[in-house]
């Protein structure tokens, strides 16, 4: 059966972000492997939906992989290098790979919202942190998340500022 | 500016399928090509508009290319081996490379129906149809269409009934 029971396809939190601050950037976000889901290989689509106050992802750029977004549910504030835009249902974003323009959505509303995300795989991938000194690395063995000169994050980036 | 102005995008109606039978069947479809607005390359975006009576192409299937939808707007059946299923907006569909179950969308409704459509860009591509003696090969030199023993279609298969 091609249509998806979205019903079935399990709602994944957490991220691949080293435990702490990083990974605290992104509680209240949820989503669901739709294009896994439905034994899709060649790009991941996944539906992802945001608390308020919840942001995507740390605002990143793709180097190999081409990205798109449509809002569906909610209204989001993308924020990326020319600013903030408000997009509501229906309104797309596309971010070619390898442009250094990183990006990201935040739900600034008292409701949730939700976008749908395609992303090309890729065997390698790197991404870059915009307002951050951190780079990852994806590869066969996971990902490995340094600052951007490849040296080891330090302690005050990953832990809690207490 | 990753936000895409669909107002700006082109409708474009037609297809690429023979002139005459073929090219009629697609009669009432109309698409704005999302990802090519926004200079993606490695897979297509489409959203496709559907008059009512419309259908999305002739059922078939890729050999090489993932394909996932999402229904956008209004009510859409989607048509493939295992019957019919209604499908409303937020509800998706995938389709895998290879898998040879022919799929399509019709539009039983008296209004205007939309869904956003997802597909690997490969640079040669096949596609069987299903319900038709009908495939086609995409390289460089563009589209062809044949029978499936790969002989040239026949008038019946082309022209109009008259």
């Amino acid at each position: 059966m091609p249509k998806l029971d979205l019903t079935q396809i399990p709602w994944r939190t957490g991220s691949i972000y080293p435990a702490g601050k990083l990974a605290d950037a992104v509680a209240g976000r949820a989503s669901q492997r739709l294009g896994d889901a439905g034994g899709l290989t060649q790009y991941g689509v996944n539906l992802v939906r945001l608390e308020p106050g919840a942001q995507s992802s740390l605002r990143h750029y793709h180097m190999q992989q081409d990205e798109f977004a449509m809002v569906t549910e909610g209204v989001l504030t993308l924020i990326e290098n020319d600013g903030e835009t408000e997009m509501r249902p229906g309104d797309c974003a596309t971010f070619k790979a390898g442009e250094a323009n990183g990006h990201h959505f935040v739900n600034r509303t008292d409701v949730p919202a939700s976008f749908l995300v395609v992303g090309t795989r890729t065997e390698t991938e790197t991404a870059y942190y915009s307002d951050i000194d951190v780079m990852v690395k994806i590869g066969a063995e996971g990902a490995n998340f340094t600052r951007k000169d490849g040296s080891p994050l330090t302690a005050d980036q990953i832990g809690d500022e207490t």
